[in-house]
């Protein structure tokens, strides 16, 4: 059985890849939660929700850790604007359950210890609480099997700034930290998911008459909305569920290269941007492996699968 | 009939977009030389040859304006390794004509009030000549109608560093100038050309017989397998060629968009990077028209044109 | 009893510190190592020997956590030019003790939670392990009562460059976490206790002939060559000790005046510089106490009296 | 004779500069105006005036010649409320003379032609022209004598900004070209001159009763209050003045050595900082003759001789 991490700012996207993860039987180890999309204490609601919602729903509890409540060096901004107010559209998510006390990035390091060789991290979120892990202990890098990364572009065209993509721009020093320590990263761009949005299917979704699809349309409506309206896509976007998909299914990701991978950290209109070193010019030994294509109809079946649970 | 000047860092493509200026019979006032492909001097002698081949062929002789040697700040670095050593391959380019004593940047503030709003400027290079006469004559900006500006990326894949075109790169703090000081521009970027490269065609211009294909094939032989050797392209582009036909065919240039376009001049990992705010991010005002979208067969026409003259 | 740790990239001047700490009979909580002046292990080592001769010679054991082996995010250099190989001149110190488990990081945590308001945490090192210490736990900014800092320079004269300290280079980004995030910080320059060396008193001190000033003249043998020769200075300096003097003996600070202190953390020729708003130009509130002048007679009995002990 | 361009952005403390110049009987061939202190067209109106009172004044006719209105790359603010309004507190100086057609920055570049390895260019202002003149003319810098600059720090304190100086701040890149090209500068530091003001002299001179001393106290009233108000300074600075006076009168700088001196010309906290590599850590040929203290004496003897006309 795979062991995981999922690292959240939690949204719906974010809450999804949870569902998912537990719909395909892996062992989800901890909710590490961490600074960007809404305020950390929503973060931390939402996390809460979602494993009281799992537990009854898939029979797992998953504990929530909470870790960095803000990026190693620079100022960020969540955007409520982008997953409404709640981070769920206008909804408000509460629980009983209360997070765990240990510190996310204590719990990363002790995990990686537990199952060295084993523990894979899906980061669909700033890298602050993975960079701040390997800070602290180096090893963690042998130890933890597989880095899936929601981040970065592959074209050039970001979301919070004209060139950077949100998880990578909040906290581009951890980035950088990660892709440059040797950990086998894998990194699907937000200009890649864009090209694979719920188009039409939205309606199909709304047919399907299940717990989790009336759940889908209420969750994903905010962000459909601000995507459609504002950042010229056809319909929703998947980032995190995406990259969870392509952590999970081998048909996913149709197209995977491996290049050398440098994150722009300066205080510059280019902050956070991924440079992705297609033709090799700068000479350094290739460090991520960057997703260039998918298979949208392995991802579809992906979503539906869980959707008709 | 339309009046350019053109502005050189003269390697092959420089000197067939002169022809192709010269074949549509608009009025080449003069070829600035700048800072680029190869060393100064052999720029200069490369346009001077230009020059006196373009008199013997299309009648017309056009003087050369030796200009800037340098970025405005930065340091920078030729690459004769693309363009071969002098520019042209292995062919060494001589003449007997001799450079105007004027500099370049006191003859386009000249141009610019002997022909206000009718003059264009093609810039197929670095863009500090241009930047320069707006530092010394801010006026240029209302006088010179048209700045057609080979540069940039739009999907964020350079050539010279893995984010940034060459000639944006070179003197990113030009371009940044020209580009944020109200100048009509129009940018046909190094990652759009990539995708409208002479492929199969080689072959066919081989079999045309004229005296320019025969010169276009000696001239272009080195570029095009250092383009198809390190630059994964399938043949050889045309970056300053097709920025030229752009100028001067409009069915060449498909797509177009109007954004707000800034460069990146930090001394960092993203110097000459061309930040286009696609979706409007930053609510500046659009400066610069994006070509998005090229029309192969009406180049193709344009080139057969010139090559079969 | 004051409660201190004290936090040390271990050569000469650390353990010196360590020592007028014990001979001021303040507890000493903790030898916390980061990176620095010389190797890690190297420096860990030292601190165990200074452990170790610290219970014979003053009958106090204090633990040594090794915390930070790297800044947050950029890169650095070991200075063994300046200390030597082993961080003491030639000499190599070797010790049967081993260190702690607990990472430095996690120490300072808990010494906060159990010294609240009490706690000075004493840094003659960069600032890595306070600034991670921050940022895992925020409310240790309450918590230590005081930071003492041998960092930065008041007159824009470093070291390790032309304009920056080596202390706040090393990790300059801890360090703006540090001076910005609300700790009462008081700064002891480099380029103030340049001013006051140790000149024709290390000939008295060689005449002392007691254990410790002998010891003395055998650490500072090589430091003192090291100034003297490369550093225009006219004896050995003690930006450590006199740190440590100034958190100890209120005498010692004749002036200190709390200004507005940022640190440049680029990458570029002034990376590490404090920026020191003397006449609050930026209109911050202020946020560092700043000493501004020596009592070097003071400093100098605070000395005699450790030597002699 | 000596043969010399003054550089102005024309204030209260230029104006009397340029009386100093031509009290010392040297040949003043220009005012070449630069964007700084105030307004461009307020600042060649200052210089016309200064034109006009030498002819009458001096039997000197200077003519004046506008130059940059802006720096080469980077955004700059005046500071209206340092000199005043007019640049002369709140007086306006009007003037029936014209400026020259020629660019200012071609008018170097002819002198430097006429006068090779005799021209001297006194920069009291951002090193804008200069630098163009030599980017456009590389052989300027064999050509023009010497040239002394009003500018930078040598310890760290500055104006404008917590470590930068005004006249470098303005525009880095020009003072960055200006040192970096092989130019025979000499460097008179803002918090250099600020240990020089004129204190309890200002009674002294208001006892002169002379046209230039009545003159004097009305130019120099309000900058003196700003001083004193707001720079912590005991009187009024003459950072131009000064300058002017050490390029005239050798016993001005008591102390000058050579050294390595970089411009920080990045986006930054530190932008404009001169870094003055005193110990020669960078390895670098020194570039700089940096003036490091003063003869006050001298210096009032100067100001005073002029005074006294």
């Amino acid at each position: 059985m795979r062991n995981f991490i999922i690292d959240c700012d939690t949204a719906e996207d974010d809450i999804f890849s949870l569902f998912m993860l537990l719909h395909n039987k892996v062992k989800v180890h901890a909710i590490t939660v961490v600074e960007g999309n809404v305020s950390f204490p929503v973060e931390v609601q939402n996390a809460l929700w979602a494993s009281e919602f799992s537990k009854r729903f898939f029979g797992e509890e998953v504990k929530v850790y909470p870790g960095m409540e803000r990026p190693l060096v620079k100022d960020f901004k969540t955007v409520e604007n982008v997953h409404g107010k709640g981070g769920i559209g206008d909804l408000t998510l509460s629980s009983n359950l209360k997070p765990e006390g240990k510190h996310a990035v204590d719990l990363i390091v002790e995990l990686a210890d537990r199952y060295p060789g084993e523990l894979e991290f899906l980061a669909i979120s700033p890298l602050t609480n993975l960079a701040m892990a390997y800070l602290k202990d180096r090893t963690v890098v042998e130890k933890i099997k597989k880095v899936w990364v929601m981040g970065g572009t592959i074209n050039g065209h970001g979301n919070i700034t004209p060139v950077a993509e949100y998880n990578v721009w909040v906290d581009p020093d951890a980035a950088k930290i990660v892709f440059n320590s040797g950990f086998d990263v894998t990194m699907v761009a937000w200009d890649l998911i864009t090209q694979f949005t719920i188009n039409e299917e939205w309606e199909e979704i709304k047919g399907l008459k299940t717990e989790l699809s009336e759940m889908y349309v209420k969750f994903y409506k905010h962000y459909r909305e601000f995507a459609m309206t504002y950042q010229k896509m056809k319909g929703n976007p998947h980032p995190d569920l995406i990259t969870t998909a392509v952590a999970l299914d081998e048909r996913v990701a149709k197209r995977v290269e491996k290049f050398y991978v440098d994150v722009e950290n300066c205080d510059c209109s280019t902050r956070g941007v991924t440079v992705i070193d297609y033709l090799g010019v700068l000479g350094r030994e290739p460090n991520v492996n960057v997703v260039l294509d998918l298979n949208k109809k392995a991802f579809l079946e992906d979503l539906y699968s869980l959707l008709r649970r």
